[in-house]
């Protein structure tokens, strides 16, 4: 069962039930979008956005130092590219903006429309596409990229970046250099689309319920912890000393014990490694909708300042 | 499946995520206990807890504006009295403390154990004892008026007339005005302790797997929201124009998309009403282990100064 009104009326009654928590955030008439109220049109604004069934990403992420604002579609279909450049409009006059999405060709499109049509009025527009999933496909072993938890990561350091008055290429220096560095995995314990045995687990699988590419007994959270590190170290290879920041995500379901004790795995495990924690978060960032799961983001830290952008204190209401 | 290392290491490998991912809290040796590390010993230090697994909670409301600190037991064991005076003693050199209990036996006793043996070396001591569940039992049709979720309230709320200076006394006049005011009812979609059919829903479950009054099919978060509203609107008498501050609070695995519908279908049915809203939070805050479930607590503002005291910010990791 799902704690809904059924699918027909679910994100019309979330956005209404958005607007009552959350007065911070003030919708965009006829999108389902939401900017930060007390936005000022000083510093680039930050949007981010796609596909719906991802909350709290990423009207949670809207406040003073993360995102200006976010634009969601429907359920897993990103909104379309008017309604992100109403969003846009609405938040500045100063023809400037830069776009945080995730590298979903449907989503990417959308952007990019958006970007061409701003650019043809004289806009200036960054755009970082976020491709940290380093899963495979299970037929042609092919790897994924698509943009899945790490986002959140592009959120807050960028944010933290534009509110200190970064322009939109230097925006886009940062968000190039931290997409070559932030890589993800994530794994189902049950999931709408999929059949798994109690205490079956899957590998790889995606935030639209895309299918994983292994499914395997679930023994223990530091066995999984152990799987999930060996891919990231072998994908990012280690080197004792380097210095990592740590973003366990529930993409559903999996409660703050279940991720602060995973949590603790991931961590003993970098520090056999002799690898240096430089920042640690817990919680419920980036979710898919019918899926219990849980996902494990790495960033290798190339400059001190991104653990400092990490570091500050923000208003969002789901950071 | 849980996401842990089994039963016997569960609470030890959570206690080390806590202190990895949160360094503001500061653990407190041979205890389950935990202080916040910014603690300015000018305040009367508030303190909260009892058995384990209810996270967040108490951990995660310790902070400036909030707890001083928080002390579990094992799980759903509350602390013995000499680990409470542990912590206490940890916090203050100034002998006055506040404590925040849940309505259990076990938990009573031990903090009024901790007490008397405090104020007998010269301490005041003032204590909250929250009993703001008006589920029945199933057997005797009694009140059972255990302390839940609405125990979240009291953190914040008499967390910031700590702050801002209040005595114990002063604190102690807050709280009872607010036992009076506080109510809450639950419900459990899925329970390690009890079967319930596909789509079935069980009203009136306790915090430690307790059972319920009743069971029924989900319909729909509208149509359990009526249910809920009406037990509350009995209990309080609604009058139109009264305020109240509404919690919608995840008992475990209830996606953030799934807590905001309810909270929409709780709010139109209180505005339906003429009930005003003076503040709506959603969220996952006093959790129980091995349950799938909502609740819901209305507080009813008998003083300006309480939406106040909700409102401000703070800096505890969980609120």
């Amino acid at each position: 069962m799902k704690l809904t009104n059924g699918k027909k009326t679910m994100l019309d009654d979330l956005q209404e039930g958005i607007k009552r928590a959350y007065p911070m955030l003030k919708h965009v008439e006829s999108t389902r979008g939401f900017i930060n109220r007390n936005f000022k049109d000083e510093i680039v604004p930050l949007i981010s956005g796609g596909g719906s069934g991802h909350d709290p990403a990423h009207w949670g992420f809207v406040g003073d130092g993360m995102l200006a604002g976010a634009i969601s579609g429907e359920l897993f279909v990103p909104p379309t590219a008017k309604e992100i450049v109403e969003v846009t409009q609405k938040l500045t006059s100063k023809k400037r903006v830069f776009y945080i999405v995730k590298n979903f060709e449907k989503d990417v499109d959308e952007f990019c429309k958006a970007r061409l049509f701003l650019e043809n009025a004289g806009w200036k527009v960054g755009v970082a596409i976020v491709k940290d999933d380093i899963s495979v496909d299970a037929a042609s072993f092919e790897k994924r990229r698509r943009g899945v938890a790490g986002t959140v990561f592009f959120h807050k350091i960028l944010g933290d970046y534009a509110r200190k008055g970064a322009s939109v290429e230097e925006l886009q220096k940062v968000a190039d250099k931290l997409s070559e560095n932030v890589k993800t995995i994530g794994v189902a314990f049950s999931g709408d689309n999929f059949l798994l045995k109690e205490n079956e687990i899957y590998y790889g699988i995606g935030i639209h319920g895309e299918e994983g590419y292994r499914k395997e007994r679930f023994e223990s959270s530091e066995m999984l912890a152990r799987e999930l590190i060996s891919k990231l170290k072998l994908s990012f290879g280690f080197k004792s000393q380097d210095t990592y920041a740590v973003l366990v995500n529930s993409l559903g379901e999996v409660t703050k014990m279940e991720q602060i004790v995973f949590n603790n795995d991931v961590c003993e495990l970098l520090e056999a490694e002799e690898i240096g924690i430089g920042f640690d978060k817990v919680g419920t960032f980036l979710t898919s909708f019918g899926i219990k799961g849980i996902s494990l983001t790495l960033l290798k830290i190339k400059d001190e300042n991104w653990l400092k952008a990490l570091k500050t204190k923000v208003d969002a209401p789901e950071w």
